[in-house]
């Protein structure tokens, strides 16, 4: 099973109908699928849960213990949390030390995801376990009353949704206690209370539409995908707006990561979270160095590497965009060999096409070592089979823009030439080449080769042969320019219904940029179309 | 009335109706309607015919006159040529010498439109006419004979609709006067026959969906005109094609024009019609000069240039396209004088938009006299009020291509600079210019300059953005890429959300040319969009 390929968000009901199927097996015998299919999904706590509660159901405890190893720090899905605290509950409550094991386990949980919207239900149950612990004397009831009252005075200050509830619980137990000392504890903290209880609506109301259990497909663009996107956004705006009003700003980027990580639950397929979570964690990290805090700015800097780590070793493997990004993170901190390693890892990858990767290695080295570096890197790039004729365009123009030089520019298009003749858009840039040396018979014999020796397929010389008409245009004569449009004509007759095509050569003879001779609407009725006509300024062609 | 704006072809039945409430009313007080009519659809037969009809009822035999003169030499349609006709026949039947008035006029259209698909009718009223003439004794008798025989002899030669018809009229004819002598001279002629019922047959199938009484709409390129510019082209391909297999070129160029002609008393506002009509006659002209015939070589190339007057002087009035080709033309013809004349006068139309006549001028004078000239021009077209930034660029680039002086075209920049400094395509036209020029400050000072000053709104600075992004990616360190991104999103960030904004930049800084750092679901799903995205090799952007 591949589900990635065979799945999409539009087709999700086949992958639903073979979860109910394997759900219905005996676990020995579905555990190959439930394996596969928490390594696609490996983000999607129900997915999880689905798998351990099959392995709970056989009472395999080994394995159970295994699969939330494997999942709980990485997967913060409440569901899947809850399931593990249960089990941790009920199934260690025979061992001696279980009540501290389980309080230990409530605390690490509260602790990852107690900031959650819906984590109201693991904080009451944390309460109500406390409440549960059997305590023999006055001391242990004392310890047990603290405890409790420690998760409640934390709980209640934590927005969520239900958080009205656990105030009124929270209330009943103080004055269970003792009625006199509750009020003065209530009355110093339902002021605060009060904007707790306006952000938790506030925070119910911006997350309420996100879809938390979908597994991570990849991106499509589509509508309900977008919709998506555009509410995770809202709820990540809504946190890094510090609604909170809190002045401890890692309180705030606690948050914001919070969100951050929560989205990649849903979207891990979608570079720009990952781009965009990894940005904040860079700012922060500026932030801190501006405050001269050199230890949060560290931890801060230190989380965005472990982010961009996370990202090409699993979703974003083979996405350009990150490893670049990551790049630049790290040139930016002057880390350059751990930039080469980036670059080089990418070019490593053997499915992939590595030549926008060589273009940035190239524009890399040229920033930090100059243009010899450059050169060698372009070397390594020529001898990989993969690469398109972008790069010797990059080289050769890098050549002309930097190092001025015009003379290796050209040599660099001629050591092309010979692997991508046939390519219309490798010859165009030649010839934009050319024309910066601005020698009339370079370029004109430039552009007859090209097209006299047949190597450009016939079908794709369109560009090629507007070119040559707006050069002979500049530099021509009216006899050169005629001569242009009868070897197009002589080409395309073999194409094209040959006097069909004459009015149309005639616009392109006349045509300047986007000024035509005739109206729209004869350019319509002629039959001209043109690739430039609804764009802007366009010089050549 | 002002027909021209308020008639399409989608839009012909208020037309349609006019006119039925004018033919309704008296002439004197429909006249001025009728001449309006006639005057915004000169081409147009059947409404000349519905006019002279009017002035016709009420027996104003001096209009119908002047009509008749206006129009049938220009109008070549057969119904108004046949009104003609009956009108001579019928009206000067009074006067003495009216047979001989008659014959002529047959002859005359005869010779105008005798060689048209519907011609028989013309042909066969002749005959009836000659045959409705009294002849007193022998000589006069057969004088007769022979002039009926002699229309006869040419019409079934002539491939026409109905000439089967015609031809055994003509056999009936001869058999009435001698039997005899009628099988041989029949004989002689029923294999030549033969033929001309063959080509009648393909002439009568090649023009049958032609729409013939339509008046002359502006271009809309409509499915309904394209079909009809198609059938007018097959038409005009298949006398080109010379169905009738004579050696004379000059009855193949006297039948092509024909059908040239008739085309544009349908397609008259269509720009590409006189050109390829033109086209054919200086074709014509050129075969001509081969082979030695100067008397016809002048002849056809005199119809050209009276071609081209026609289209200037009417239709063409305000068609770049046609003035152009015309000049075109008469440089090829060394008539350099006349060019002038040519260009000047489209740049005396008020209502126009002359900088690309101003662009093709200044190519004609430095193809022909040489930069000094096009200078002149260019210091005219400074004047003119009405010129695009278009003007200064070409001027700019044609001094950078042709005299290879960078300073005169940097120049010309500076000079447009004042009066364009707001448009983006001219800033992106003079980056151009100064990344030909390749000096890293003054491109960068351009780009910086141009963007600081708020003169570009804000909503069109996104290509010029991307230039700089571009261009300090192959000069710039990271933290000018940065700085640039920077100032965008400051800019920027008024008009988009600003998050939404970060990672589209990041795409636009790693792009190069058509290659992007992700997929093509990626760059949907972020919300990218490049108006190049889907276009060919694009080096700058």
């Amino acid at each position: 099973m591949d589900s990635k390929q065979k799945y999409s968000i539009a087709n999700i009901d086949p992958l639903t109908l073979s979860i109910k199927a394997a759900q219905e097996k005996k676990i020995q015998d579905s555990r190959d699928f439930f394996e596969q299919l928490v390594a696609d999904y490996r983000t999607c706590g129900r997915f999880w849960k689905i798998y351990i509660e099959q392995e709970l159901r056989a009472r395999n405890f080994e394995e159970v213990e295994n699969l939330f190893q494997r999942c709980v720090i990485k997967v913060l899905n409440i569901d899947l949390w809850r399931t593990y605290l249960n089990y941790v509950r009920d199934i260690k409550s025979k061992l001696p030390n279980y009540k501290e094991k389980t309080a230990q386990a409530y605390n690490f949980a509260l602790e990852k995801i107690g900031l959650d919207v819906n984590s109201y239900s693991i904080w009451n149950d944390y309460v109500n376990f406390l409440k549960s612990v059997e305590a023999a004397g006055s001391f242990a009831e004392n310890q047990k009353i603290m405890a409790i009252r420690k998760v409640y005075q934390k709980g209640v200050m934590n927005p969520m949704i239900n958080v009205d509830q656990f105030w009124k619980d929270y209330c009943a137990f103080e004055n269970q206690i003792n009625p006199l000392i509750a009020k003065r504890m209530i009355d110093d903290r339902s002021r605060e209370f009060m904007t707790v209880r306006k952000i938790s609506k506030e925070y119910e109301n911006v997350t309420k539409y996100l879809d938390r259990n979908s597994p991570c497909f990849p991106p499509q663009g589509t509508v309900e995908e977008l919709r998506q996107k555009t509410y995770w956004k809202k709820y990540i705006e809504w946190e890094k707006s510090n609604p909170l009003k809190t002045d401890d700003l890692a309180i705030v980027a606690k948050r914001v990561m919070y969100a951050y990580e929560q989205c990649l639950l849903s979207l891990a397929t979608h570079p720009d979270i990952y781009f965009e979570a990894t940005s904040y964690l860079q700012q922060m990290s500026s932030i801190m160095e501006e405050k001269c805090d050199a230890v949060l700015a560290k931890f801060y800097a230190n989380e965005a590497v472990n982010l961009y780590e996370r990202a090409i070793e699993s979703f974003m493997k083979k996405n350009a965009l990150i490893y670049f990004a990551y790049c630049d993170f790290e040139e930016s901190r002057l880390n350059y060999s751990k930039c080469k390693e980036i670059y080089e890892k990418y070019i490593e990858i053997c499915d992939v096409d590595p030549s926008l990767c060589y273009i940035q290695y190239m524009r890399f080295l040229r920033r930090v070592e100059g243009i010899r570096s450059t050169r060698q890197i372009f070397k390594k790039a020529r001898d990989d089979p993969r690469i398109s004729y972008h790069v010797y365009v990059a080289a050769a123009f890098m050549e002309y823009f930097c190092t001025k030089d015009k003379n290796i520019a050209y040599k660099i298009f001629q050591l092309g030439s010979s692997k991508y003749e046939s390519v219309p858009e490798y010859l165009l840039a030649f010839v934009e080449l050319a024309k910066h040396i601005n020698e009339d018979d370079t370029t004109r014999s430039l552009l007859e080769n090209s097209i006299a020796e047949g190597k450009i397929p016939k079908d794709k010389t369109n560009e090629i042969w507007t070119e040559w008409l707006q050069f002979e245009n500049f530099v021509g004569k009216l006899e050169d320019i005629k001569k242009v449009e009868k070897s197009r004509q002589a080409m395309i007759g073999d194409i094209n219904q040959p006097d069909e095509s004459e009015s149309k050569l005639l616009i392109d003879r006349y045509k300047f940029s986007n000024l035509y001779p005739c109206s729209k609407y004869e350019l319509k009725s002629i039959g001209y179309t043109d690739s430039n006509y609804n764009f802007a300024f366009n010089l050549f062609p």
